[in-house]
């Protein structure tokens, strides 16, 4: 294998960098010969810097998606700034000193709880991915997007900050018929869902805190539900009430969406688990390889039952697969990255990768998933996705 | 121990959340009652949020440091816009088409290496810790700061993401003679400092990426170094030139500063490592308890030679210690955070923290600690901090 490593690191070599006969070759012309600016308060990116979320401009811009450029992504945590979005009726402004969380419903005594209330129970912090179901939805019906923002940017994942909602259900005194949960923003259009009581007793948050700070605007401020490898929509932004309820209380977005219509023309309801996914970020689709060589294959896995226990990928139409090395720590029900050394010929191929969970659920092929689900809906689609490299260098989606 | 528990719930419920009749008591006073605002390519906090990184004005802005505000930080990772900074040129702004690295020296090739160079090597992802050596340097000498981000804000935490310095040198190829590098910055100042091969070659990192994006400028975009577990100084900002040598190279920053004058008046130098240290956050210096009862003590802990094995918190003067409760993960060469329930009974009475590292090391008290190093220098001091809570529930340094 020394010679296969030695040819690697001369390709890295040569294509990696410039070689020099002796230190006057370096010219200094990106170095600095003057005081630079001062300290600040609040520290911004640099100007140089220019990834943002990718949305289409619409006739309702305080409702619809924006989506992350995973492609630009390093590591497993989304800057706040980048974290894809879904609103149905736009991002409130909340004074955290006037919103209140109420717990009520089948409860021995309704709770009222302030941001100061809230800040002062045990906290716990955890890495979690967030998802809308409707990620990659294009990919089902033969509409997959260009790159990977795209095709699967409805996806990013922070260190969230909050009190087990357990905590505050232990508070207020569950009565024995409450078996789910209403849960419900504070947003115009009060977006409500329904979670049955063993979720809510078992990994969900009440957060505040994202990525270090105090939540953003966009993704729930000042406080927002986090149900840990559920599809995004449960995950209630901007959270004012929690009622114990009996029963699923059907609201539209359990019913008129987020359902999967079926072949038979049955709907599959209350699918909440995103199950386990992948998506090569690099090279993909509108990228460009400058010429053969040696390259690292890097992209994100994640599922909502538990951690990743690996990931396969095939760099010749699905022919053979390959374990892609994880980055390390990899947590339960957050992004996972994987990278995997790639020698390219120059000749046109094709990427993909499948992950397997914990529970040895291993992801499907797009066509084994269609035998099943069929193409009359569009959520929680996980099938295996394919990059398409050309000969000229160029990848793409098809 | 159900009591306890009871009595805890209670004194939550008591202090923690107003209790209401019934559903019509909530006001939904920071409820939304119209459309909000839409979506956007690059997202803000909220301009509730206020916190922000302390300095004190000079004639000299674009040197000195800034401090982060370890009382508002949730979880481990310290957002960006709020890294502590330390510059002693100022912040360069470095176009990253036009920087270029150069490894020289004692390698058999030298080489340049522009950004787009590095980002096809292989890269990792890892949590890191980033501490001034002169952090809490104000406790040593008896002028402690004031509350957390005053004593201990020269303290962050990020995701890095780069290519290991060893794959770069690797590709240089060293020669026997090298046993130190030299890197420099490239900021005006052109700071430099010398690493025994031994780390250069363990786990340090040549990083562009901070928290899932490109390194702000105040942390040195486009690229910096980051030495695990090192002083900061030695993790050197706007990286420019790394060359291999045989000595040390005895630059200004190891000589004239940080090093630490010893009571006998000889100066300890190249002490690196960033030993165990702790510290509560909350409730901390600057804070209030509103009424006697139950609160969560938090704070944070990190040691740079591996992981914290435990923290120990005393509420009664140091007589008595109990284990808190460490968040997971807990990484190597990362901040940890710690939690323990507490019961004031509204007497005065003072809150420390001691860590233990996974060498078996213990954070020492302050007197322990001067009786070896004395008071001459600042630097590296890791000693037991102290908080003073008075009767009337405010909290302070003396």
């Amino acid at each position: 294998m020394k010679s296969e490593k030695e040819k690697n690191r001369r390709s890295f070599l040569k294509q990696g960098a410039a070689t020099v006969g002796g230190v006057l070759a370096w010219t200094e012309i990106g170095s600095a010969n003057q005081l630079g600016a001062p300290r600040r308060a609040y520290g911004e990116r640099s100007s140089f810097e220019k990834s943002a979320r990718y949305y289409s401009e619409s006739v309702t811009p305080a409702s619809g998606s924006s989506r992350t450029p995973l492609q630009d992504l390093y590591g497993i945590i989304t800057p706040s700034s980048l974290h894809y979005e879904v609103h149905h009726s736009g991002v409130p402004e909340i004074d955290p000193d006037h919103h209140e969380l109420m717990i009520h419903g089948l409860v021995e005594k309704p709770l009222i709880f302030t941001m100061a209330d809230l800040r002062r129970f045990p906290s716990v912090s955890r890495v979690h991915f967030l998802e809308c179901a409707g990620n990659s939805g294009g990919e089902q019906v033969g509409r997959p997007g260009a790159d990977p923002q795209r095709s699967h940017g409805l996806l990013s994942c922070s260190e969230w900050t909050g009190v087990p909602l357990r905590t505050l259900l232990d508070e207020a005194g569950l009565k024995p018929s409450a078996t789910w949960i209403v849960v419900e923003g504070a947003d115009a259009g009060r977006l409500a869902r329904s979670i049955p009581m063993e979720k809510a007793l078992d990994d969900v948050l009440v957060a505040y805190g994202q990525n270090g700070e105090a939540i953003r605007p966009e993704q729930g401020y000042p406080v927002r539900l986090v149900v840990p490898g559920w599809e995004g929509n449960v995950n209630i932004k901007w959270l004012g009430r929690v009622q114990a309820v009996d029963r699923p209380y059907m609201t539209a977005y359990e019913t008129a969406y987020y359902t999967d219509l079926m072949p038979d023309g049955k709907a599959r309801q209350f699918t909440f688990v995103m199950e386990a996914k992948s998506v090569i970020t690099r090279p993909a689709g509108g990228q460009e390889l400058a010429a053969p060589g040696f390259y690292e294959v890097e992209g994100l896995a994640w599922c909502g039952r538990g951690r990743i226990a690996g990931v396969e990928v095939s760099t010749d139409g699905g022919g053979s697969w390959q374990n892609a090395q994880l980055n390390q720590p990899v947590l339960a029900k957050a992004l996972t990255r994987f990278r995997m050394p790639w020698w390219w010929d120059g000749k046109q191929t094709s990427l993909q990768s499948r992950c397997t969970d914990d529970t040895g659920y291993q992801q499907p092929t797009r066509e084994e998933l269609l035998a099943i689900r069929g193409v009359n809906a569009t959520d929680h689609y996980n099938g295996i996705k394919i990059w398409y490299v050309h000969a000229d260098g160029k990848v793409s989606h098809a």
